[in-house]
């Protein structure tokens, strides 16, 4: 009987790895990434594990004739490394030789080893299997993915724990126009536009939850800022004082994964040049504060009285960069009518809600606040609603056999990549977009 | 201005952080779990953090009378820290005073605070926001995040990015009975089976990826082992010289996982008596041999000879666990004609792919395998299969312009759950389950 060991050889180095092997003799597996004839030689970069790296073929050294390598292949090449000053890693590989994988079987559509690709942005998502092999575009979901590592980095050290909840739910629960409807097995049911429900049931079970995962939203509108299927990093916070317990918790979140990204994501941030925010606070505002704000810096007419304009929530975000140098604005207690049934009301105003969003750059990438947690409070405001209890029975069973204060947040995964890295269409941060035009790739 | 700092306090403690405590007071925000009335004194255990702590109430040193302190009531005790060698902490927190923060306004429908839940799965399910509140079903879902926590580890360790990919997906690519299909603004799409597709085309990208993802299976089983929805924990590895390298990172990544487990969920793994597996290596089987052992062992006919009965996996696994003490197998070499058509077929006979599953315990754990990653002899497998190619032209654009060897697994979350802890139904092991006949909570 054969038995697999669990002796995995990673076989897969960095460049600091491969500076140890100065002067010997190496095999490297990888894929052509870009080949660069210069007079006399070439260079071939290579794309193995994390890294770019530079060889080098020449027929000096090289046996084998340049035009046998090509663009896109995946090669085991073999070669020495040597000691080399003017490369930027110290050393370089000269090639000996290789042996090919697999090769491409026609040239890219799309020229992707540039530094940019000088594409329409459709193309680029169009031809999104190859487009993502671009060095820039690998970093921005490296980045992508240091982020969650970052977020679950701190909330696990925080004493989070994660959740998998459902994304089929019941459809009398939500509802609206915003869901995607399906078929189970006959019952009609829909896609979840957050975990809202069952985050706040599971805060009365292990206080402190969070999940990472896809949201649904079938919203009609084509901008630059809604994608229909995002990933939503959702926390919710039990026995909370008032949401601002939420506010300080995602402050001290988005500082401490910047600084994670900093560490270890440096190489990718550079490529990208982006501008990582320094914080250590972020100033709050109130909703009807904010909006004369900008009415009175801009001498711009208030039209809408319980919502932002998306063009209100970019000059809100320059006023505060100028006032504060911070990216980041904390806006608070929205208008009741304008938030869930779930949301609290203020004591103070109940027409306000204990609700908080978090703009940055000029964009809303979280929606928070503190929920209802008594049974009687909730059911009143749903009746007042006009809302059916029944739907929500299960819902509200949390509350019934009792639930601690609460609190909680959504962030928005690939708009708060895009504002990171300074682009204007949330797409440029997602790796496969899905939006009212687009369901592929 | 408002200024929110990042000043999060956590407020949280375990025991060891409470020891320090002894001698002083203190003030502990909870709820309570259970109060045990004993004579001329009661045991109040509250659920604080992730820990469920005795305190203790006495007319003696407790400001209150003891009825107005009620299960399910979220309050904050104000009590002192006292060493006492009875206690398996060392100490105890006599409550002087408490604070109520919410209540229940009803008794629980079903006891939650006894050791079991002594109920049918029905009712566990249909009042699972209460249910899951119970020490043993917290224990359950802590190790699921624990296994989460494991794997992320051992992938992250090993270079592999995180990706997050659609699971609303074009509605040509797999299609078959067993899918959701949703209307997408006016088209026909489905909701992903796997992200099969998707990280083919990253490991083109990155080399190495995982995801940890819900998938969808709109399968009409009634049985103990099947779900809808569930969490797929997949990845894809480039450059692999056969499946075997795929075995092998599994072997590791298993093994680490349950060490993993072992240093920090101790507790919990005691609370359920769970067995955990202690791995070097793990038997593999090919399919038709593993066949002929359980017929021969057991003299039973062969009636399917391309596929397993759920009865002849348990049946394989007792095999194994006697001869080697093993509570795994890999399978190997399944036919072609079971295999989806990326399975690459072998060399040797090209009947059967070069595939595997991972039992475990009786159970199919994971399905893996090397992939086809030549364009050609993917685009021939296709059309020798009837398949139309044009639907998959974005998924075979990975393979045009050149995809390493490389291939991969789908490891169920919940049915490796399930076996770990010793549950015969997956459900158990399945925060909100959706199944034929379950779509709530």
């Amino acid at each position: 009987m054969l038995k697999i060991n669990s002796e995995f050889s990673l076989s897969y180095m960095n460049a600091n790895e491969l500076r140890s092997f100065i002067g010997k003799e190496i095999k490297l597996k990888g894929t052509v990434y870009k080949i660069r004839v210069m007079s006399g030689f070439a260079f071939i970069i290579l794309k193995t594990g994390n890294m770019f790296l530079q060889c080098v073929y020449s027929e000096e050294f090289s046996r084998f004739p340049l035009s046998e390598i090509k663009n896109n292949m995946s090669v085991i090449i073999h070669g020495s490394v040597i000691k080399e000053e003017r490369s930027r890693t110290g050393f370089e590989v000269r090639i000996i030789d290789f042996e090919m994988l697999s090769c491409a079987v026609s040239d890219m559509p799309v020229v992707i080893n540039n530094k940019e690709i000088d594409t329409a942005i459709e193309t680029l998502l169009d031809y999104r299997p190859i487009t993502l092999r671009n060095m820039k575009e690998q970093a921005i979901f490296k980045i992508q993915a240091g982020i969650c590592e970052g977020f679950r980095k701190f909330l696990s050290e925080n004493k989070f724990t994660e959740i998998h909840t459902p994304k089929i739910v019941f459809s009398g629960a939500e509802g609206g126009a915003n869901v995607f409807k399906l078929d189970y097995f006959g019952r009609e049911a829909y896609l979840t536009q957050s975990p809202q429900f069952y985050k706040q049931i599971m805060a009365g079970v292990y206080e402190r939850v969070y999940e990472i995962a896809p949201v649904f939203r079938a919203e009609k509108h084509d901008t630059s800022r809604h994608i229909n299927e995002y990933t939503s990093v959702d926390l919710e916070m039990g026995f909370i004082e008032s949401f601002y317990d939420i506010c300080c918790l995602e402050t001290k979140m988005l500082k401490e994964t910047f600084e994670f990204l900093k560490e270890y994501y440096n190489d990718e941030l550079a490529l990208l040049k982006a501008d990582v925010p320094v914080i250590s606070e972020i100033p709050a505002l109130n909703f009807t504060e904010a909006k004369e704000m900008i009415s009175k810096t801009y001498s711009r007419k208030i039209t809408d009285f319980e919502d932002f304009e998306p063009e209100e929530e970019k000059l809100l975000c320059e006023i505060i960069k100028k006032q504060t140098d911070c990216d980041f604005v904390f806006v608070t207690h929205y208008k009741s009518s304008k938030r869930p049934f779930y949301a609290m009301d203020s004591k103070e105003n109940p027409e306000v809600t204990e609700s908080f969003d978090l703009l940055f750059r000029g964009l809303e990438i979280t929606t928070g606040g503190q929920r209802i947690h008594s049974y009687q409070t909730q059911v009143d405001k749903m009746e007042r609603r006009g809302m059916h209890i029944e739907p929500f029975a299960s819902y509200l069973m949390a509350h019934k056999y009792g639930l601690p204060p609460h609190g909680g947040l959504g962030l928005g995964l690939e708009r708060f990549t895009a504002k990171l890295l300074g682009f204007q269409n949330v797409r440029y941060a997602t790796m496969f977009p899905r939006d009212i035009n687009r369901l592929e790739p």
